[in-house]
């Protein structure tokens, strides 16, 4: 029979009721003639009360009892569903990582998953059970010890899965019902795309919007996993929510297909930078090393031998940039006149896999900024997005002009 | 270096700072030099949290799904524990049952430890791991499913641990520090236990002394385990707590160790059952495959070829044995004039290892009751034990009647 991956966060599982609801769903599809693996998280809240203990417990953890801890929440909701199910009359039984045994890297707390065997589900399968419920989140390393794969690791979990038994699809339920040509809150025009491409989905994660894992992306498309983003909290159709595919699978799209931002960004620049070959490495070795996580760069040559460095980085990395800068300085490694952080600026991005064939995207993105007054400080650009740099205060002003002009709220 | 179990119950790992408190006291053992095994259950409520879970999604349970719930609980603490101690720079790691691996049958939420392999946390105390924290409750099944020993089976796996080992002894850490010679709270009198023999202590354990579980001390006397139950909430000695060992071990000692009671009995009578051989077995076949836990037994001739039965059951099984019985009546399988059920007794017992070499005891507690005015309804013996069932108005006298008169206030 077909198999299908289903996978339901923390507030799809939040009660008993939940997850009295997510089984129903999953019964439709075992009466559809599916085989099913369903991928649970915690019951929402869980994971931050029993990570909330660890860092009270031992702020330097060893990330391998971490692990050992928070990969607890999974497991009690796998239980609790295969339970929900058995009184629904599906034949179904829990797995926890080790059981499969979902075999991960040992990189706890972020660990890779490297295989998992089918071999014991599918034996299962082969006996009649319909459904493996498994915890989501959690491997095994190869020396025996749990692991988790990071936040938002179920989602990467039920991609892997779907890979791994060549599942027909894998159905991400979450709180939200699909993905958006941009949040809803901050445009009334926002409209829930049908389709949208790996890459544009790939792009659109790593921007903050937060409906799926990048990894279980990447991983989707790398394994051709087709991925449906839909709510457990609404009604259930065919065409619900939001299918990630690969671009050939859509037939016709607009050139944007939505408009991301960030607001926790801040804007760092080292004025007067003395320039010699591979001072840029130096720096960024440097910011890395001290764990900011860069994202834009800009350099600027000022005058003979000197330069600006610019780039942005989040928020709350800011002091902890100033401090490896400041120690480079008094260690000579690196030469600058002063170092200026703005905390109050925002990102905003434009992405779409139709910029690969139309030009013009980026003359318009900037036109309609400039017709709203907003100064750019920062431009990047890539294949398929373009992200801009802007005082924080016109944020929503650029989000909802961009979406107006590329006519986002209809679609192609 | 010599192995050392204690074991941590879930009022004694409650919170944070009662695992950082616990964890001091693992402490003080590594620097005498032990290398410690700590078995630990749920943060107390955690796992009637989770049992009630289950009950409400599935009253019928599946076994299985329920011991993969139910077994998260000891797990967090596991973990927690293990990175406390590491916190206080002993060097610790933390063990769940199919880790070690924890061996035992596949009957699920009741299983019994067939064997825990002493290979991997003896090859981590020799790299310099000083303490194992265990995940207490459970195991493995031979299917790789996970198991759970029943209620209190913490203790059970903490003598297991002991046993596997060859621990010089198991500290068994609690919310009481040690074993009284009756329920403090109905004598004023009762005595703490500086030892008790394996032998008395099943009989407390099994007459509803809530200190250990009976089947820990049924292994600990197997395997001569020396068992110490003290509290985690008092200062810590080397004489604190009463230790439980081989009779061989109390020098001297009351012929009379304690004084034991159970309020939640009831008193059952078949009158007039019709006599043939097997009819006893009958009867107690089907009270036991209704799952009537029968304790006293009694049976009187009426008159020829008529016979009255009379048991003794706990409280809440009263109902069941009436259903088992009626149904046999009407099946003609077992013919009786009248069933009567007394609700309002109690069962009162002396225990003690000295009873086998001192006579009189029975006879001095029949006087002592019938001085009292007090009623003896059944009356059942062993070698170290006198129980007797009588109206639950006269419990509280009798037991303390019955410490009076057997001087348990006095150490021998």
């Amino acid at each position: 029979m077909p198999v299908l991956v289903m996978k339901f966060g923390g507030t799809s599982v939040a009660t008993l009721d939940r997850i009295r609801r997510a089984a129903k769903r999953v019964g439709v599809e075992v009466a559809k003639g599916y085989d099913v693996i369903v991928i649970v998280s915690a019951m929402s809240g869980k994971t931050n009360e029993l990570v909330g203990w660890v860092n009270e417990t031992s702020p330097m953890y060893d990330a391998r009892e971490y692990d050992a801890v928070v990969s607890s929440g999974e497991n009690v909701t796998a239980g609790l569903m295969a339970l929900t199910l058995q009184e629904m009359d599906v034949p179904a039984r829990s797995w926890q990582g080790w059981q499969v045994p979902v075999k991960t890297t040992s990189a706890h707390s972020s660990a890779r998953i490297e295989e998992i065997p089918s071999g014991n589900i599918m034996a299962k399968f082969k006996q009649g059970m319909r459904v493996a419920v498994v915890s989501g989140f959690q491997g095994v390393s190869p020396e025996g010890r749990i692991t988790t794969l990071g936040r938002g690791g179920s989602d990467t979990t039920a991609v892997a899965f779907a890979a791994a038994f060549g599942a027909e699809r894998c159905d991400i339920y979450t709180d939200v019902d699909g993905v958006y040509t941009t949040d809803p809150r901050v445009s009334a025009k926002a409209r829930k795309l049908d389709k949208i491409a790996f890459e544009e989905m790939l792009e659109l994660a790593s921007l903050g919007a937060k409906v799926l894992q990048t990894r279980s992306v990447e991983l989707a498309m790398r394994y051709k996993v087709k991925l449906r983003v839909l709510s457990s909290f609404e009604e259930q159709s065919d065409t619900a929510g939001t299918l990630v595919c690969d671009e050939e699978e859509i037939m016709e799209s607009n050139v944007v297909a939505g408009v991301a931002f960030s607001r926790d960004e801040a804007k760092m620049t080292l004025v007067s930078v003395a320039d010699r070959p591979g001072i840029a490495a130096t720096i960024f070795t440097a910011l890395s090393e001290a764990g900011v996580n860069v994202d834009m760069i800009v350099q600027n040559i000022a005058e003979e031998g000197r330069t600006d460095m610019t780039w942005s980085c989040p928020n709350d990395q800011v002091k902890r940039a100033e401090k490896a800068m400041e120690t480079a300085k008094q260690e000579g490694v690196i030469r600058f006149g002063e170092m200026i952080a703005d905390m109050d600026v925002a990102k905003v991005s434009v992405v779409g896999i139709g910029m690969r064939s139309h030009t013009g995207v980026a003359a318009k993105m900037f036109r309609v900024l400039s017709n709203e007054g907003i100064n750019i400080k920062v431009i990047t650009t890539s294949e398929i997005k373009i992200s801009v740099l802007i005082d924080r205060k016109y944020m929503e002003l650029a989000v909802q002009a961009l979406h107006d002009a590329f006519e986002l709220e209809k679609s192609s």
